[in-house]
């Protein structure tokens, strides 16, 4: 079923002919493509290898916002499972699921999680939910199952239940949030658990990046594997392409599984960018049948690569997110994204909570501001924060130093699925 | 795969048949087993029918909690899925099961959902959830899959959550439990929400009771069909079965399912008590790889019948469950369960939540005192409280005012999977 040994070729043969079978479904099958390429006179026949897919126009998060109901391809009776998007920009969107795309979703997990490492032979701790209508848990769950794995549905938080857990069946494997893993760290050191005597040998990192842009670890990748010999693994999936990407060992990058979705990397004037350099990730789905999507950009700001990976894998693989391209921040002169503020705060020891907020002052310019609680009162908290900034961007935030109960709350406020730790308040 | 329709002579035979295929996969895999015939000289060849189960010894609670690695009948790498029990008497134990019980509990819950009307034009809310270790929540999800209804994955609590995926999305059925159930509806009052507009039609009822022994709604069920009008069907089921037993539309008791398991039911002395009567339900699962159990008695007291149902199913029904056979109390000369004392409290109206304790006094009598947190002070509670518990059982007794806080801690405190409404403190 894998086939990402194949040869380059091969795989572009196949992913041209998927690309095929999948506009024939979608022209037959959805209002909304079936509109939008009668009024652009597209003939889907003359669309024959991947580089013919220029030839149709993007799908834009404001289309998919404005017209998801429109692009729905079976009828309600057809509908298997629903999740919800995020909505970590914009609203959370329903996407539905028939039979075969929760199929898809299971081979999805089951070829990702063979890329990190996962065999039969391994039991697998899941602490992410099931429940809440998130697609993650439930694709974890198929996938393993494909696989053959043992699985112990713990579900998110609880360290005392993740740890006794631990210790009761022994997993080999964990499926986790960074940043999760570090309170469960925090747990163990407070209640004198040795992790390193664990059975724990592999975690599966869900919905956070572990690895700066050079594949070295960030922050919260160091603060995992400092305290833990484990293997570390990046992955990086959206609802919307309801595909995973994936590091195997070597960990340069998540391999894309080609059977499932096609992948295109284009500037700020939609011209494809070279690899190696960052471009917005525009995605088409394939083998999907309740909501594909054709040409959508993404908003995630990232490098690909093709040289071939250590792992013998032929497959096109996806570097660290960069950022979101509607979250470019003008600051003082720089160009950043959020993520690169997430990582200097993670770095900053004094820090217990934070969020950073981006906001137009009166001349229409970006302004940062961190809010931030530290772990204790102290007036040199200030100066560390403040210099950290300056040594690694050259230039300052605002500071507000708040509660951790009025951080935590913001937090979570905003949106029940996820705490946020970037708020974009421009106009 | 439905053979509940069959004769009673049918199901007779193929139950037989399924017992001694089971035997013989019990004794060449579960050591406990395989130990225990071998010390009784038991000759499973023997056993040819469902009466020359009598012949075998019972399974009780405590082999199964001294027992139960012994008792696996799988190796470490055939682990599919690991759950555990609820442990509302005694310690949380783990199940473990295969791929081929995964499939069993499928059909378990595909069978159970579809006598209580579920078809594949359904959709589905659940707000039972898939992780922390449960088996149901999982059933429910591969059983729904299997009946090919759309799922939606709520999860539990999170009234707001509910009532907006209900209104988004139409689902025509709910699982959850009772008590939520009410703390919906009160939500709905609170906030203008019409329940009776909604496209909810039918409630699958999970985990607690909504009728009387003589198949009439209990405060719970009346609680919830006076406020909004759906059809209600009861469940019962517990992980040692891994099967459920569930109302069609008849509401006249559980429907067992022949395929899955035999029932037998007991009184004090081990002999079977007649139709109608109360007694002990003990049970022998089919079909089951990992845990197989033998005339396992669950300490569950019920009624069973063999009249022909309205809907023409054949099988055996089990009626509400009376209580548990050590939880019984004789209270100044009354023999007690708990939950008719739940009954009663749950009638009272100035009763916002409640536990019932027993305990031996000096003399080695039973004592209940109930712990209760009443909606406002008022000096009138206690003779309401009182003169109802002399109506209805003709004792009163101790009663202790408390705070909604205190209550809810001690309620939750003890367990982390259910909240607790009753203490047995006899030594």
């Amino acid at each position: 079923m894998d086939t990402s040994f194949q040869t380059e070729d091969q795989i572009d043969q196949e992913q041209a002919a998927a690309l095929q079978q999948q506009l024939r479904y979608i022209t037959a099958h959805s209002p909304y493509y079936k509109r939008v390429f009668n009024e652009q006179g597209i003939d889907i026949t003359a669309i024959q290898s991947i580089a013919d897919l220029q030839k149709l126009p993007f799908t834009s998060k404001e289309d998919l916002n404005r017209n998801y109901q429109e692009m729905l391809c079976i009828e309600s009776g057809q509908i298997a499972d629903t999740v919800v998007t995020s909505g970590t920009l914009g609203e959370p969107i329903p996407f539905h699921l028939s039979e075969k795309d929760l199929e898809r979703l299971a081979l999805n997990e089951y070829l990702s999680l063979s890329i990190a490492g996962v065999t039969a032979a391994d039991k697998v701790q899941l602490s992410a939910t099931m429940d809440k209508l998130f697609m993650a848990g439930l694709a974890y769950y198929m996938g393993l199952r494909k696989i053959g794995a043992g699985i112990i549905r713990v579900g998110p938080g609880a360290p005392e239940l993740q740890w006794n857990t631990i210790k009761r069946f022994a997993p080999t494997v964990f499926i986790g949030v960074p940043s999760f893993i570090i309170k469960l760290l925090d747990y163990a050191e407070a209640h004198n658990i040795n992790p390193a005597e664990t059975s724990v040998k592999r975690i599966i990192c869900i919905g956070e990046a572990i690895r700066n842009e050079d594949f070295t670890y960030n922050n919260l990748g160091k603060g995992i594997v400092s305290r833990w010999p484990v293997l570390l693994h990046s992955t990086y999936a959206s609802t919307e392409m309801s595909t995973a990407f994936t590091e195997c060992t070597a960990g340069q990058g998540g391999h894309q599984l080609t059977d499932l979705i096609i992948t295109e990397f284009v500037d700020e004037h939609d011209a494809p960018v070279a690899e190696g350099e960052v471009g917005e990730l525009v995605i088409t789905t394939l083998g999907v049948e309740s909501m594909p999507l054709v040409r959508f950009k993404t908003g995630d700001l990232c490098r690909f690569y093709t040289s071939r990976c250590a792992c013998g894998r032929h497959t096109k693989r996806v570097g660290p997110i960069v950022g979101r391209k509607k979250q470019m921040i003008k600051f003082k002169g720089t160009t950043l994204y959020p993520p690169a503020l997430s990582e200097i705060l993670n770095e900053i020891s004094c820090i217990r909570s934070y969020y950073t907020e981006v906001y137009h002052n009166d001349l229409g310019l970006d302004v940062i501001r961190v809010h931030v609680a530290c772990r204790t009162e102290h007036e040199e908290n200030d100066k560390i924060i403040k210099d950290h900034f300056k040594a690694k961007i050259r230039v300052t935030p605002e500071v507000l130093y708040e509660s951790f109960e009025q951080i935590e709350k913001t937090r979570n406020s905003l949106n029940f699925r996820k705490p946020v730790d970037f708020l974009d308040n421009r106009k």
